[in-house]
């Protein structure tokens, strides 16, 4: 009988043991699946980009696109993982602003008790590579929107910039646990206005800082010649809009990753995960409904890439917030990412800023307002099942009845956000211009950025050179 | 020793309930990623009906492709999930035919136990979603057979009747256990014909409902300008084909999560989930090598959409039976289903009906035959693994000696379909070609679908419009 | 006590049967994940071999890409997964170089013990469709090489042959247990050089197969007219690079589940899978840079096929490897595979070669590179997790100081498939020559291959044939 129960002591701990490597595999194989979707994301940036631009400039916007998740690899590899996640330093102290070197993954997760590299921790390596596709989302989102005006020296120096430092910094910030805006923790007694920061996939984290930087870089870099110099019409030919609408649908299918996967853990939260599905949904279909009613109302008619950006206006602004809203507060927060779209679009245009793909108003203003809505939105319930139970109280959404700490948590942090990536990308890009690195000559642009990069050395006729040269 | 019982008591307990909960993770996981996996299918239609119609109506199709998913989400949301889904009422009665009140997500799975909403139950989420994203096909079939001669009011009003009424009830009949034709129920005693209908993944629910409202619809609008009175001849380009196939590879892609996720759960259904995933690629491939080899032998060629629309009808065909046949069976159901394809798409010129996309051959005649075919190659095995085992030997299929059972019930489904779907858009339809909403201008279709929803407003010379308006 | 202990006893081993078969569950959902991945490659090769070749030849290729993973289907049910993966015959004999008959799924592991077909055993399902779609990728890297000059009878017979024959054969001697060159058992005590080989997701057995077959295939079916001989200048237009830069990224997103799910299980191999995925990305992105900076330092400019090619060439180079080495040989290996690329690409010009897609240097010189590579860069820590600990000091790479037992045997394993692939392919290719089937006429060829297959039968005024004819 004794050894009847010793011997099922020994078959339960050993089915325990079973378990809880179970439970990390299918925590791997989600950030596995989360990773490859927000990959197939840039599928659809570059697509979204390619159809947006005139066909002179095709190549170079592709080639740029293919290189910002290399770029973004190398980088996130070398530098960016040891500042986002790096671990703590040998004392125990912990930067909150900026990480300790733990570069080339070289940091505790990956390496085992022994001392050896790299083989007993998937979860780590798993979270390298979802990490890793997030930063390629940031430096995409920049390429896209300068990428026909800027040289490739600049282009590279620009990206590694974003990934191994801009960037980086802003995950530690906002997602590490002991970063001085997350809410990551249930320990700290430290939290920002007692709440950290409700920022569940990002909306702050990449749009804000994808948003920001192009917007900087799109000012420094000036408008295409004759955007606004009259004359400059821009004709979307019908492959190209075939070609941006795919580029919305693989956006869209990614998305559920972006935002369902970064619950991070499957077990245990696969019902965060499948509500912050719905909601994404919810928003980002209100949002493109949003878009389409006030364009027929507004214009008789609408168009496909009206469509597309509003239905990318949703997703932006329901990524701080999918994981604890109600679906009726992501209908809501994407009828009024729609307004903001359409608004801020037509700003773009009054103050003859330069944006070809509309990434300052679907990444930039929508950004913000996905993380502002997460101050106003978030629900008791969902703040429990997403972050901490005991914290639901006191940091669920002002619209919720929960006061102002989380909104303030939450606006301190996007400010700060526009304030380092700002500043940090005005003097890169600054640096560039001083040298004059930054844009393309006047004469490669005239003949396409292609030709720049020595695509196509379209050999004019000097009779259609000297007529060109006297449109402006 | 008692003491050293009760704790392992304990352990075992805390172990069966974690277990439990993983469980529902790997479910509410399994349902995320059909749900992604058929929202990509919403790609690859818009592909392949971008890719099939003449470049002045690429907008106009685009659009109504980019809205279906949007009218489907908030339909579905509102009012679909309810009549499909929707709980008991109180007094414990339930209606077979349509749903009960349970609106806006408000229903029994949506909020658990005391009172709160939507923190505790992922898979009700995950299920929503995957069922969302079943009712977008279901439009989407819809809007490309029609969508480039329909306004844009009628194409809304039109595909929010689908999503909001006419698709849910036909859910509800097949796929709620207490729909009047559903199989998944092992304690009723009122099935239909003693089995009630096998339509695993929906060759009935999906296809045949989106294929006769798509031929209603079709038959209403009429056909295009010219399209049977001469000289009219539809130009392909090299990067339509493209776009075609494209949509075709995203459908296939997609289709292994509409059929294999169909079994709803992942614990203790991998196997039927891999062996209907197996008998898709058979029936799809045996498929399209049918048309090919047709096409060979008739007319010593074969164009590309005719191997893209054998291999969707294949799928089609296989939808309804793809957990329960053998491979030999998925093998011949496909070879049916391209002489089906092939007779259906020369009957369709022959009376003069215009389906661009060929959506009633491969949607209308194909889930017809799908859901007659799995009457007819249900094997014992295969119903007793995806249905009920003690009823496989009085439901399988005619061919393996299970008699007329299921090929009753079946059929009873399919023309139940058949007659609601078709009076109910016939009503629909009617209604706004009667009001005038129906079909665009004249001058509209002349110079694009595109130019009545005001794409690229043409203005041509008088001349020309005199010399077009001559030609008929 | 004791009925407690008893009672405890029954919920022990039932709780340890669900974990069995959730276990199970795990595993399939895995590898049918992986399958889809794998199954969207296919999208991803068609839209790069659409994107790379004239308009005139478009749907040729377009409708060689569709039927392949038909083919692919029928032969590998029929014939091919016998010959890989059979089971013994019944005196116990096992041959190590071909399969004993084991055709249509009728093996073992698809018929349970009471003699059903079918219904039990998901992981063999699942491991079909897995395998299925692998013989899909080594057939299409031939059918996009060759696929434009090659006649459809001819095609259709080289396919078959592949799938049928030459590919199951080299899958049975690298990846079935009892294969001569195979590393996957523990207990056998043959194992080529004490180690077996390491192609772990099939640099070897996937790429340099189709990589040799095509090099033969090309050599036989001779370069477009007019290729070598002047006057041909191949415009590539904006519409092909963006389509041609989509597959690319389709393929990367897809190598994922070709790379990470070849450890064919999750459980317990999590981080197998997530390394594997690390190392993929790190080697893609390094080849993809390396091609870059070679390109704009020998010619300041990159062209986005460039691009393309190298990332594709890093990605077939760590397949044999991505599982064993650490991230600092992934980085190595891609920018060698970046050398290779950009070294055969020229070499095939210089020898004049018709590699429109550029087949042989990504799939054959960086498939043997990969081989290669995976006996030289394999670690200690990555063969213990993805191979067998207790070989590990023995069979690690060259360069990690096991000696040369693993580069021989890899040596040995690629040369094996160069001589057995190559000779079955030069046989079935020169046969179809002898007998006049291999290449479309001239007069095809010179107005498009599209013509041969009936695709748009152009009649050309005679005085455009008369110049046309005269032009060479």
């Amino acid at each position: 009988m004794e050894a009847n129960v010793t011997e099922l002591w020994r078959i339960v701990e050993s089915l325990q043991a079973e378990f809880d490597s179970m439970e990390t595999d299918m925590n791997v194989m989600w950030l596995m699946v989360g990773s490859i979707l927000v990959v197939l994301m840039q599928a659809g940036f570059a697509m979204l980009e390619a159809g947006s631009v005139c066909e002179t400039h095709v190549k170079s916007v592709l080639v740029k696109n293919l290189l910002d998740l290399a770029v973004a690899a190398v980088m996130w590899w070398s530098i960016g993982w040891g500042i986002a996640f790096g671990e703590e330093t040998e004392h125990g102290e912990f930067n909150q602003f900026a990480g300790p070197v733990s570069f080339f993954l070289r940091g505790g997760g990956f390496i085992d008790e022994s001392g050896n590299y790299g083989t007993t921790e998937g979860y780590t390596w798993a979270l390298w590579l979802f990490q890793w596709s997030f930063s390629g989302a940031a430096v995409t989102i920049v390429s896209g929107a300068v990428g026909l005006r800027i040289t490739m020296p600049a282009y590279i120096m620009t990206a590694q910039a974003i990934v191994g430092l801009i960037y980086p910094v802003v995950v530690r910030w906002g997602w590490n646990s002991h970063g001085w805006a997350s809410a990551w923790s249930s320990t700290r007694d430290d939290l920002l206005f007692g709440c950290g920061v409700i920022d569940f996939a990002g909306s702050g984290v990449v749009h804000t800082t994808g948003g920001v930087a192009s917007l900087v870089m799109m000012i420094l870099i000036g408008p295409r010649l004759g955007r606004f110099s009259g004359g400059m019409s821009i004709q979307t030919t019908e492959e190209s809009v075939i070609i941006q609408t795919l580029g919305a649908f693989l956006l869209w299918v990614g998305w559920y990753g972006f935002n369902g996967c970064s619950a991070l853990y499957i077990t245990g939260s696969s019902h965060v995960a499948a509500k912050a599905m719905v909601c994404t949904t919810i928003c980002a279909t209100s949002a493109g409904l949003g878009v389409t009613s006030a364009s027929l109302v507004l214009f008789q008619h609408v168009e496909p890439q009206d469509v597309v950006n509003g239905i990318l206006s949703g997703l932006v602004a329901i990524s701080a917030s999918c994981a604890v809203v109600e679906v009726e507060g992501a209908f809501f927060i994407g009828l009024v990412s729609a307004v903001i779209y359409l608004g801020c679009s037509r700003f773009m245009d009054i103050v003859r800023i330069d944006d070809m793909v509309d990434a300052a108003p679907v990444h930039l203003a929508n950004g913000v307002w996905g993380v502002i809505a997460a101050g106003l939105f978030a629900s008791q319930e969902g703040y429990s099942a997403s972050y901490y139970a005991d914290r639901s109280e006191q940091c669920c959404g002002w619209l919720y009845g929960c006061g102002t700490a989380q909104i303030l948590a939450n606006l301190s942090f996007v400010l700060s956000i526009l304030c380092w990536v700002g500043l940090m990308t005005f003097m890169a890009g600054f640096s560039l211009k001083y040298v004059g690195l930054l844009r393309i000559s006047e004469e490669s642009e005239r003949f396409g950025a292609d030709a720049q990069h020595g695509y196509r050395r379209v050999e004019l006729p000097d009779i259609v050179r000297k007529v060109l040269s006297q449109v402006e």
